[in-house]
């Protein structure tokens, strides 16, 4: 291994507000600038429509904002460092796919389409594309053919991507003439900075595509012409202007252009590495390996595995959301799992508590500063209060699922529930509830890793709330009945994507070796307490049972 | 039927904090004026351990109270009035018993008993006894004697006379040795103001003793000696010195003494009537008639029903919560239903509300006052705000038995539980769903009535919440689908009382005559709102079978 002491790496976060850049010395990992660029037209909430789910990004969002970020975490440092940079990684939300014209460029970057949602990147979290993902899902099981979904959890999501393309097709004249391909944006970005946005060169992630597009190596790619004009019509032709093969992010997209290199004060000619998206990365930064889950818990979380191809090979581990051969470490089946709500549980019981503060607040004479006091000190106060309450004299029991349920065995149409309330409970006990709530929804994604054949011996945690809340880690390791560890970095993500900066400037042979080198080690670790142990096993046999019982009950509601 | 012009009567109400005295006119049943008196050392927590669920009252807090409020009431009005007062009708709690001598003197009025619980009245709500209720529903099912426990529900309650009396016997040695005799509160008070009080010569309620004390006639009386001895040999003998025969309300206790006649300012030798329940005078102030239900609606409910010996005879109404020739309307047999919390579970919803109020107003620089005040408003707020929710259109469905289940079918094991919750579920939708809840529980009530072969024609309603909330008494008539028609007066229960003391002093034949003349009429009616009534149909049927799925599992947390 050959690591050259003056060499750095960036990586580039594109989140679902904001994008970040870290400049990183690729020797040790230490984390030496970084600088983050709020979406200007979405801080606005231009082009989205919360009511009707509809979430779109202007392109310029993201050029403007990489340009600002990268440039603005090198301001931060001595003119040397940006010319000893040799390497980029990226990674971004999805799947986020956005139409392009033959020349690869997004046609919300064309005059004609400069304020058309329907021609911008439809992020993740964008869900008008339900009846879609429905009709999608109906198709697979019956066309006769594979079934597609079989890879992505046996259920597509209306956040993916066929749903989305399908959607703004049907919707969309105007796009639907104009759209020759479609690129997400972590296939995109690279491109960009590497002048390869040709839709037929352009190098795409095996990330985006395993996981969100139904490509697969069993059916040789993208689902075939026969399925998709089964689908719709409208997509007859599509497949082939998009892609055949994909590639891991150990494979660079192409060089920094000279354009670019001298917008960015960065030496032209830098390879920059395939995007993945953010909980992949995140992933290689928060020390994912073999028999390691990695959860980044923030409103929601991301678990992520890697699985041997011996563990793994043709099978399908059932009810998690995806599988794909090198979407996390490359020679590896990269696994991903998630719970649709985390701390938004938590955020959900502050804003229902904070409801008087607003509705009553001003007409008692409150003013906006004391109203903004105490709904930010809420959480803090519900932990200090909950920590204190022995688990075995509190009555309730909640179902975690106010956001649907992502993993195991997906299934947006359930929702939350809270159990064996009596005229004694208060909202410290209900917060407990929902804090333990959330680890049995995360204690039920390893049960079913486990089942499914895969070792897990250590859970490395990262995310919003492993830094926030100690009574909430504390919790769910005592539910997991496993330590966890903390990862250091508040920003693994843009470290893990420097991580793969590093690999395709030939810094490292492999990505296990650059996690080597560049780790941040852990801020903590949470040991189990064997006294909870058996309420916990008991406590969670309830929730397991009372969400059979009552799964119907919830769908229907 | 005669009614004289210049007679009046009192009707006197004994609740849980406070006594009532209301002056009314008999002819018309005009409320003339009335006083109500604290319970002096209640109020300030003597004697009680609410930790222990341990409430006692003193037999000196219902004398002073007595006097106090029946001089307070007459005093507003001129001395004609008192002078012209022809009957005394008197409710109380219960069952609320107490220990008395062989003189029926209360052991607290004695010097060596004055500040012990043990010999002090056992409130209602004293939970004290589970243990002793437990064994009483144990024996009643096995011993290989008569179910004494058929016509009281099933379910024998450590809130009722048996099982307190028990409880006290073994626990207080003192106590036992010098407990003669027990009496009801209802059965004391009439008899002290009748100078009746010698334990074999005082009429006991037949309300009491039938929903209370396992008395019928089917049986021959109380439960038989053998059956008392083999609960416990410390309850050998005390049968005999309790009571054979029981009265009806519409029968005196006796008539006023000359020295409480001097007390009160009342003529001496007027008639005062054999005391029942609260609630069961309280329903003929309601309106109470053959085929009408009237609900008592505050914290809790009590519902009340009266049926023909046609229509029940000996058999035993499922899962109700007693039935009771003659305990409302001599004549008929009474029956005695009720939710556990009615009002108790909105107030429950503010007080987790204001829990941030609570724990982080005073840091937050919130007065005293502004904190009042914001707790203060919070259910009319919620009012406004839920009533302005479409009901299909919120998902949130909740389960009303956070203080267990009274009726049908009482279970103080069940818990409550709100099932269908998302991160679109604000606090107004969680009120929503508690109110729909808590007349879902009024609707299983009717049901069950109905199931049983008992006709319901009207519902009547009284109490604390229909004059407070029309919001909850518009949704409740929604989901009975029935008409609610809200009793004018506000002391319907102090109203009955007066309306036996009517029938005592002779002014009418029997309680349908004086309710005929002296009713207060109407308030308002709820029409049930038929756009609804698909909804609520299947949202109860929903309610009903999440409680089947969710019962085992709310016992056991």
């Amino acid at each position: 291994m050959v690591v050259d002491t003056s060499k750095y790496v960036i990586g580039v976060d594109f989140g679902s507000d904001s994008v970040r850049a870290l400049v990183v010395d690729a020797r040790t990992g230490e984390e030496l600038a970084d600088d983050v660029a709020l979406y200007s037209r979405w801080s606005k909430g231009l082009y989205c429509d919360p009511a009707a789910n509809q979430f779109r990004q202007h392109p310029l969002d993201y050029l403007e904002g990489l340009e600002a970020c990268i440039i603005g975490a090198l301001g931060k440092l001595g003119p040397e460092v940006a010319q000893n940079v040799v390497g980029i990684g990226i990674d971004t939300t999805g799947s986020t796919p956005g139409p392009v014209n033959e020349e690869g460029t997004p046609l919300a970057l064309l005059p004609e389409f400069k304020d058309n949602p329907n021609a911008m990147f439809v992020l993740w979290k964008d869900h008008t594309a339900v009846a879609e993902a429905d009709e999608i899902n109906q198709l697979a099981k019956t066309w006769g053919g594979p079934d597609y979904t079989k890879y992505e959890g046996g259920i597509y999501s209306s956040e993916w991507f066929w749903a989305k393309v399908l959607h703004i097709l049907r919707k969309d004249p105007t796009v639907r003439e104009a759209a020759y391909s479609w690129v997400e944006i972590c296939d995109w970005i690279p491109a960009v900075l590497t002048g390869t946005e040709n839709p037929q060169a352009m190098k795409r992630s095996r990330c985006a595509a395993g996981h969100k597009a139904m490509w697969h190596g069993e059916w040789g790619g993208l689902p075939s012409e026969e399925f998709l004009v089964k689908l719709d019509p409208l997509l007859g032709g599509l497949r082939e202007r998009l892609y055949e093969d994909t590639h891991t992010s150990d494979q660079k997209a192409g060089d920094l252009t000279p354009e670019w290199a001298e917008k960015l004060g960065l030496p032209a000619g830098i390879p920059v590495a395939v995007g993945a998206f953010d909980a992949h990365m995140g992933a290689v930064g928060g020390g994912i390996a073999a028999n390691t889950l990695v959860k980044i818990m923030g409103t929601s979380t991301c678990d992520v595995m890697v699985g041997s191809y011996e563990e793994i090979s043709a099978k399908t581990v059932a009810g998690i959301c995806g599988q794909v051969d090198g979407s996390v470490i490359p020679g590896m089946i990269g696994l991903e799992a998630g719970q649709s709500a985390f701390g938004d549980v938590y955020a959900w019981l502050r804003s229902v508590l904070s409801w008087p503060i607003d509705a009553i607040g001003p007409e008692a004479g409150l003013t906006p500063e004391q109203q903004s006091m105490i709904k930010d000190r809420i959480l803090v106060k519900l932990t200090e209060a909950a920590a204190q309450i022995d688990p075995e004299e509190t009555t309730v029991l909640a179902l975690d699922w106010l956001n649907g349920r992502r993993t195991p065995d997906a299934d947006q149409k359930l929702k939350g529930a809270l159990l064996g309330l009596t005229l004694g409970t208060d909202a410290p006990r209900i917060f407990r509830a929902l804090v333990e709530a959330t680890a049995f929804g995360a204690r039920a994604i390893v049960e079913r890793f486990r089942e499914e054949g895969l070792q897990i011996d250590q859970v490395n945690a990262q995310g919003g709330i492993p830094g926030k809340n100690e009574f909430v880690m504390q919790v769910t390791a005592d539910i997991l009945g496993m330590p966890i560890k903390v990862v250091r970095s508040t920003q693994a993500t843009a470290l893990g994507a420097a991580m793969f900066g590093a690999v395709v400037a030939g810094l490292f042979p492999d990505i296990a070796a650059a996690q080597a080198a560049m780790n941040s080690g852990f801020a903590k670790e949470y040991q189990p307490r064997p006294e909870f142990k058996e309420h916990y096993d008991r406590l969670y046999a309830k929730y397991h049972q009372a969400g059979e019982l009552l799964g119907d009950t919830l769908r229907q509601l």
